[in-house]
C-alpha cells in the first residue's frame, strides 16, 4: 500500500504535477463532507465539456448538410459561411453574448441587459467549485463554452434557407449581429432569469429544457423573415405557376450532415441537464435518440404516401423534426410521449416543407419547417405531456418567434438598404462559388449540363 | 469558504436546480458510506451514454462505408436504409427488444423470452441508483440506450451485403424482425442470463465480451443467408467463370466510414466495460486500437502480395478486421495477444473475401468476410488468450452463427415468396436511386459510361 | 433503502460483476480517507481515454483534409497512407515509442533512451491506481493510449506536405522511422523528463503545454526536410518563374477535415490536462475554440485583403492555425491572449504559405506553415503572455525544429539513395492512385479534362 502513498514518483510521473495529491488535499482542506459535492462537480463539469465538444460537432453537421442539400456551384460559399459563424459566433459570444445571455445587470428589467465581454472567469472562485456557490455543477469556462457552441447555432440555421442566392458579406454582417446580440437577449429571457423564467411568478415559467424555442424556433423565425426579404432562387417558381425542384447536389453530405447533427444532440440535449445526474442523464439520452428515430420513420411513411416514393431528403429531415420536437421536453416526458413527439414532428415536417414550397418560401434545405414549425409543436407538446403551463408555453413561443421574427426582419432590411443582400442574377446562375470566392468546390469534375 | 454554501447563488446560478446541492443531500440520506459508490455509479454511467453515443456514430460509419464501396446510382438507396435501420432499430428495441434480451421471463427456459414494451424506467428505483441494486453501475435508461446501440448493427451488417439488388420495402420488413427479434433473442442467450451465459453450470460460461460472436457474428451469418437467396449482381460473375470487378464510387467515403468505425469501436468495446473501473477501461481502449492496427498492417501486405498491389479497399477492411477479432476478448487478452489476434484477422479477412468472391458468394462490401468470419476466429481466440473454455466457446460461435443463418434464411425465403426480394433487372442496371427513390444521389456531376 | 445492499439483483443483473461493489471494497480496503482520491483518479482517467479518442479522429481530419485540398487523381493514394500512419503509429508506439518516449534508462542523458516493446502495464500496481503513486491521474494503459495517438500525428502532417509525388514505398519506411524514433526521441525530452524539462534546473523549463512544438513543430519541420529533398510538383512552378495553382478536387473534404480536427483538438489539449481538474478543463476549452475561432476570422480578412477574394481554403487552414498557436499555452494564458496568438497565428499562416509558395517550397496542403510557422509562434507566445521563459522557449524550438529538420533529411535522403523517394513523372502525371494502387478514388464520374 505504500504505492499510494501521495508523491512516490516512477519514471513517468512528473513530482511537480500531481493532480490527484493535488485535489485531495484541496476537499481536505474544506473537509471531508464535502468530499461527494467535489466528486458530482468534477463529473459534471467533465460531462459539460465533452457535451460543448458534441454540440461543437453540429456545426458541421449543418455545413454538410446545407452544403449536401445545395447545387454543387454554391458549395465553397456555404462552408466558408459555416466557418464564419462558427468563429465569429464563439468571438462574439466571449465580447458581449455571455454577459448578454447572463446580463450581471438589466438595462430593461427582464427584457434587455446587454453586457461587456468577459474577463477572467478563473478568479474570483469562478474557476471551480466556487461558481454559482456549488449550485452549478460546472466552473464559468464550463459554463461559457458551452453556452457559446449553442449561440452559432441560430445563425446557422438562417444560412440553410438564404443559401443560394445571399450575398456574403451582408450575410455576414447579418449573422454576426443575429448571434451577438438577437439570440443573446432572447436567449436571456429564458435561461439569464429573464422574463419567460418569471412567468406566472416563476410557478408558470416557460419550460424549455435545451431550446426548441430559444435557439431552434428563434433561428427557424428568423430564417422566415430573411427569406420573406431575400425571395426565392431564380428559377424556383415558374410564372405559370409551377415549382421546379432545384436538387442537392450531394446525398452522402446531407446524411454525414444530419447523423452528425444526431450524434451532436446528445450534447445539446444531454449537457442541457448541466450536470452527470444520471437518472435525468439516461433519460435525455433515451427520450431524444427515440423521438428522432420516431421522427424518421414516420416522415418516411407519411411522404412515401404523399409523393409516391420513399424519399431520402424527407427521411433525414423527419430525424431532425424528431430531434427537435423533443428538445424542449427531453427531460420531462415519458419514453414514450417522446416517440409521439417524435412522430407528430416527423409527419408536420413534411407538410410545412410542401406548404413552404406551395407559397413560395424558397427554403433549400427545408429550414423553416424542421427547426420553426417543429420548434413550435416540441414546445408546446411540453404542456401536454410534460405538466409545462400551455398559456406559458404559448407565450414563450410566441414572444421569442415574434422578436426574431421582427428583430431579424429589421437588420435584414436595413443590410438590404445599406449594401444589398442578394447576389445578381449572372452570379447566382452561375454559382455563388465562382462570383463570390473565384474558387470551385469540386475543380476535377465534370458538372452536368443541366 | 462561504462562498461554498449551498444555495448561495450569483447572477448565473438558478436557485431552484442546485444539483450539487441535491446530489450531496442524496447521499447523506443514504450514509457518508455510500458516497465511493454513488460516486462510482455517476461517472460510469456517464462513460455509458457517451459510449452510446460512440455506437451510434457507428451507423453513420457504416452508412459511408456502405455507400463508398458501391456505384453511385445505388447511394440514395442505402443511405435511405440506413436511416431506416437506426430509426426501427431503436424503436423496436424499446417496444420489445429490450424486454426480449433481457427477459423478464422465459417463455422456453434460457431459450427464448419475448417481452414488451418497455415502461418508465425511472420508476421503482431503476432511475438511478436502484437499478440492479448498485450490481449494475448504470441506470436502466442508461443500459436501455447503450442496448439500443448496439440492437441496430446487426441488421447494418446485412444492409451492406446485400447492396445494390435487394428491394426496399422486402429489406424493410427483414431487418425490422431481424434486429427486433433475432437480435434479441440471440442476445438473451448471452447477455439476458440465457444457456450461453449458464454454460458448464456458469462456470465454463460462453466468452464475449462485446460481441464478436453476438453481434458481428450474428450480423455475418444472417448476410451470408440472405446474399445466398438473393443471388449475385447482375454481371458480377459471368457465364465463362469470370469475377468482374464492380467497383465502388467514392474510397473518401468509404475510409470515411472505417475511421467512424474505428472511433465509434471505443465505445462498442470501452462501453462493453460497463462501468469507468480504470483498470480495465485502459486495457480495452489499448487492445482495441492495436487490434485495428495489427488488422490493418497485416491486410496492407498480405494483399500486397497476393494481389501484387498495396490495395485501399483490403487496408480498410483490415482494420476492422482487426476490429472484429479483438471485440470477444478485448479485456481479458494481452496488448501482443491483441496484436497478434488483430493480425490473424488481417490476414482472414483478405483470403475471406478472395474466397466468396470465388465461391459466387456475391458481398459487395465484404461484410461477411469482416464481422462473419473474423467473429468466429476472435471468439475462439479468446479460448487460446483469454482463458475462456475452447468447447464452450466453440459451441456459442456454432449456436449463434447457425440460428442467425437459419432465422435469417427462413424470414428471407418467406419475404421471398410474398413480396418478392430483389429488383428488376432494368432497375438493377439503371440503379436503385432512380428505380426505387426517384432521386439520384449526386445530380450535378456526369456520370463515366462505364 | 433495502434495494441498495450490495449484491441483490434483478433480473437484469448479473451476480458476479457487480462493478461498484468491488470498487466500494476496494475504496473500503486502502481506507475512507482515500475516496476522494480514488473518485477522481476514475473520472480523470475516463477523460483520458475520451481524449485519446478524439485525438485519434484527428487522423480522419487530416485524412480528409490532405485529400480534399489534391488532386482526385491521388485520393487512394492518400488515403492508403493515413490507414499506414495510425497503424504502423501505434504498433510502433508499443513496440518501442513508449519506453523511448518515457525512457526506463538513458542511453545519453536527458538526450536518448531509445526503450523496448511495453510488457502487461496492468501489473505491478500500473493497472489503476498504482501507476505513479497517485501523482498521475491515470493508469499505465491510459498514458500509452492517449501519448500513442500524439505519435502518429507528427507522420501525418508530413504526409500532406509531400502528397502527390512520393513513392509509397518510400514514405512508409520513412514514416516508420520519424514516428517510431524521431518523435518519440523529442518527445522524451520534453514529457519524458529529458534537458527541455530540466533546463534553468527545471525552474525556466521549456513550456510546451501539449505540443505545439514536439507534436506540431516536429512534424512541419520535418515536412520541409522532406519537400526540399523531394522538390515541387511536375508543372507547379513554370520555367519562366510563374507559380501554377494545383486546386484540390473537393472543398467538403477538406471542410469535413478541419472541423474534425478542430474537434479532436479538445481532446489533444484537453487531454493534456492530464486530468479532470475542471479549473484547467474549462479554460483549455475556452482557449482553445476562442483561439482557432480569432485564427479564423484573421486569415478569412487578410487573405480577403491580399487576395482580393475570400478564400475558403485560407479560412480553414487560419482555424488550424489559430488551433497550432494555443496548443503550447492553452493551459496558462488569458482568453484574451489566446484571441490575439490565434488571430496572429490566422495572419502568419497567410503570408507563410504564400512565401513558402514564392520559395519554391511546395507544400500542397500547407502543412509546413500550419504546424511548423504557427508551431513557432505558438510556443514564444508562452513567454510573452503565460509566464514562460523566453530563452527556455527559443532553446526549446530551435532544438526540436533542428532536430527534426536534420532527423527527417537525413532519413529521406538515405531512403532516396537506397530506394528513391519520388514517383516517376508519367506516374505523378497519370496519378498515384492508378500508377502506384491500380485503383480510382471515383471510378463512377468523369473527369474534367484540364
Amino acid at each position: 500500500m505504500a504505492i499510494l502513498a501521495f508523491g512516490v514518483t516512477t519514471s513517468h510521473a512528473q513530482e511537480e504535477e500531481s493532480p490527484v495529491a493535488e485535489y485531495t488535499e484541496m476537499v481536505e482542506s474544506y473537509g471531508a463532507e464535502y468530499a461527494p459535492a467535489f466528486d458530482f462537480f468534477t463529473v459534471s463539469m467533465l460531462w459539460t465539456v465533452i457535451a460543448a465538444g458534441l454540440v461543437f460537432i453540429m456545426h458541421l453537421g449543418f455545413a454538410t448538410l446545407e452544403a449536401g442539400l445545395t447545387q454543387s456551384k454554391n458549395t465553397v460559399n456555404i462552408l466558408f459561411k459555416n466557418v464564419w459563424i462558427i468563429s465569429i459566433g464563439l468571438l462574439t459570444y466571449a465580447l458581449l453574448g455571455f454577459n448578454t445571455h447572463y446580463p450581471g445587470a438589466w438595462q430593461i428589467d427582464g427584457w434587455l441587459g446587454i453586457g461587456g465581454p468577459i474577463g477572467d472567469l478563473n478568479a474570483d472562485g469562478n474557476d471551480t467549485w466556487g461558481y454559482g456557490g456549488l449550485s452549478l455543477a460546472m466552473t464559468a469556462y464550463g459554463d461559457f463554452i458551452f453556452q457559446a457552441m449553442f449561440a452559432a447555432t441560430a445563425a446557422t440555421i438562417v444560412s440553410g434557407a438564404v443559401a443560394e442566392r445571399v450575398k456574403l458579406s451582408s450575410f455576414m454582417v447579418y449573422s454576426t449581429i443575429l448571434v451577438a446580440i438577437g439570440y443573446t437577449v432572447a436567449g436571456s429571457w429564458h435561461w439569464g432569469g429573464g422574463w419567460l423564467s418569471t412567468l406566472g411568478g416563476g410557478d408558470a415559467a416557460f419550460y424549455d429544457f435545451a431550446g426548441s424555442t430559444v435557439v431552434h424556433g428563434f433561428g427557424g423565425a428568423a430564417a422566415l423573415a430573411a427569406v420573406i426579404v431575400l425571395g426565392p432562387r431564380k428559377g424556383k417558381y415558374t410564372k405559370d405557376g409551377k415549382i421546379k425542384p432545384i436538387l442537392g447536389h450531394s446525398m452522402p453530405l446531407a446524411a454525414i450532415g444530419v447523423f452528425l447533427l444526431f450524434f451532436g444532440w446528445f450534447g445539446f440535449n444531454g449537457g442541457s441537464v448541466l450536470s452527470a445526474n444520471p437518472g435525468p442523464l439516461g433519460l435525455v439520452f433515451t427520450t431524444t435518440a427515440l423521438a428522432a428515430a420516431a421522427g424518421g420513420i414516420a416522415s418516411i411513411f407519411v411522404s412515401w404516401i404523399v409523393l409516391k416514393k420513399p424519399d431520402l431528403s424527407m427521411a433525414l429531415n423527419g430525424l431532425l423534426a424528431g430531434l427537435v420536437s423533443i428538445t424542449a421536453g427531453a427531460d420531462s416526458v415519458s419514453v414514450w410521449s417522446a416517440v409521439f413527439m417524435g412522430a407528430v414532428g416527423g409527419i408536420i415536417v413534411v407538410f410545412s416543407i410542401l406548404f413552404f414550397d406551395r407559397i413560395k418560401i424558397d427554403d433549400p434545405v427545408g429550414a423553416i419547417s424542421v427547426h420553426g414549425v417543429c420548434g413550435i409543436w416540441g414546445t408546446i407538446a411540453v404542456a401536454f405531456f410534460g405538466g409545462a403551463s400551455f398559456m406559458s408555453q404559448l407565450t414563450g413561443v410566441i414572444g421569442v418567434y415574434l422578436f426574431a421574427f421582427i428583430f431579424s426582419l429589421v437588420v435584414f432590411l436595413i443590410i438590404k438598404a445599406v449594401m444589398g443582400v442578394r447576389v445578381s442574377e449572372e452570379e447566382e446562375f452561375g454559382g455563388l462559388d465562382v462570383g463570390e470566392h473565384g474558387q470551385e468546390a469540386y475543380p476535377d469534375f465534370s458538372v452536368s449540363s443541366r
